[in-house]
């Protein structure tokens, strides 16, 4: 069989892979990534040959990678976090029609929206966003219409690349969209390097958020209206005790 | 130590738990939750104590969970996919204030967009948005809000809680309002029992979606504007091809 798993690894290390991952990562004769991924795996893999392009190759890899599942040998295409979320899954999938002989198959992950989210409380408890400030491959005037109407559905909103040294000033032009239709005292949080050596977070308003520098390794998070700090956290309220106090009214 | 522990164990069997949902779970005395998921967990931990309420009563089950933690005993929540998506990290992390002296941690798990996505394809590949059509807890209006939201932004939609017998026609009614402003040829698709015994999935138009049946067991996906079906898959393009013919161009 020619088999291709496009894997998921979560945030970080060894802990954060689903059985699942694992199991793909096992038996994969080869695995191919971007470095930094494939050094977060060395120590489980000791000796496992790899294959990785630099960060902007990405086609290249894919097409590696599904060359080297043709030639019979099994790969594991290895993401950080979830493979389906600004992953590789798509432009592999997309190529992959090119090769029918070769079954892919892609293997979920933890993403930095649900990793970062529970190190910072549960911001995402109710309906929400997912945004990439990255305009490499989205023009920037679409990802300014997605921050408008984000803050006008009032949807909770996780951000990713919110800044590199190419991208200064992209964070705070985002909040300055966001603050258009949202309250400066909206409650936000950043975590950086998640579930990594040097994580950090920090919550603070829209306002304050605005002033902050960010790098690749960042995930921000922007709260809905009902968003709130609760003992150093940042919560969304699902609405259970509204539901209960209706109940106990009625 | 008083600990407990907000775990997400996936979509469904031991599979889809991280290692470090599996050591949360192993540490603690007594796993608490909805009958549903402990009786998947129920293989790995014959014997382990349970604790569960009906689907309903999640406040009566944190408030039970946090007065086990206070009291010695190491507890884990456990909730499907993540607990911080629609689940119980937020109003446990609510009343966990009044109980200071529990040490509480969000484990993160893959919730059903991610693990649904990696059924279908790859469709939450660009910016999307999660929304849920259960009105419990979230004024219907407010839903409908959203959807026009996400439709304007052209983002990709998860749907979560399409449907239940109580709540027959929301989907059809979404879809309606998807459909002012996304063509009925919108590549969408669902997933039935992700990741558990018969586990079914479908790819179709929006047109088409409109007519489905679903029960809270399914989980639907609504493409934006460039997502395709390649291969019997529903992929949403990054863009890389584009960049790709930009840098040749240029």
């Amino acid at each position: 069989m020619k088999q291709l798993f496009i894997v998921g690894i979560g945030p970080g290390g060894p802990e954060g892979l689903t059985g699942e991952a694992r199991r793909a990562l096992d038996a994969a004769e080869v695995l191919c990534g971007y470095t930094v991924y494939l050094d977060l795996l060395a120590p489980l893999y000791p000796g496992k040959e790899t294959y990785s392009t630099p960060m902007t190759r990405e086609l290249e890899r894919c097409r590696w990678a599904l060359e080297t599942a043709s030639a019979g040998r099994t790969v594991a295409m290895v993401c950080s976090g979830d493979a389906g979320v600004y992953g590789m899954a798509g432009p592999l999938l997309q190529m992959a029609e090119e090769y029918p002989e070769v079954e892919t198959a892609v293997i979920p992950g933890v993403t930095a929206a649900l990793s970062g989210a529970a190190v910072l409380g549960a911001p995402l408890m109710n309906d929400f966003c997912v945004i990439s400030l990255s305009d490499l491959l989205t023009p920037w005037e679409a990802i300014e219409k997605r921050l408008r109407c984000a803050a006008e559905g009032d949807f909770s909103i996780c951000i990713y690349n919110p800044g590199s040294k190419k991208r200064a000033g992209h964070l705070k032009r985002a909040c300055e969209i966001l603050l258009e239709t949202k309250s400066p005292e909206t409650v936000c949080g950043w975590v950086r390097n998640i579930g990594r050596e040097g994580q950090e977070s920090k919550l603070l308003t829209l306002a304050e958020l605005s002033g902050e520098t960010s790098d690749m390794f960042t995930t921000v998070f922007v709260g809905a209206s009902a968003t709130q700090k609760i003992a150093g956290r940042m919560v969304t309220p699902r609405g259970y005790e509204k539901k209960n106090a209706e109940k106990e009214d009625g």
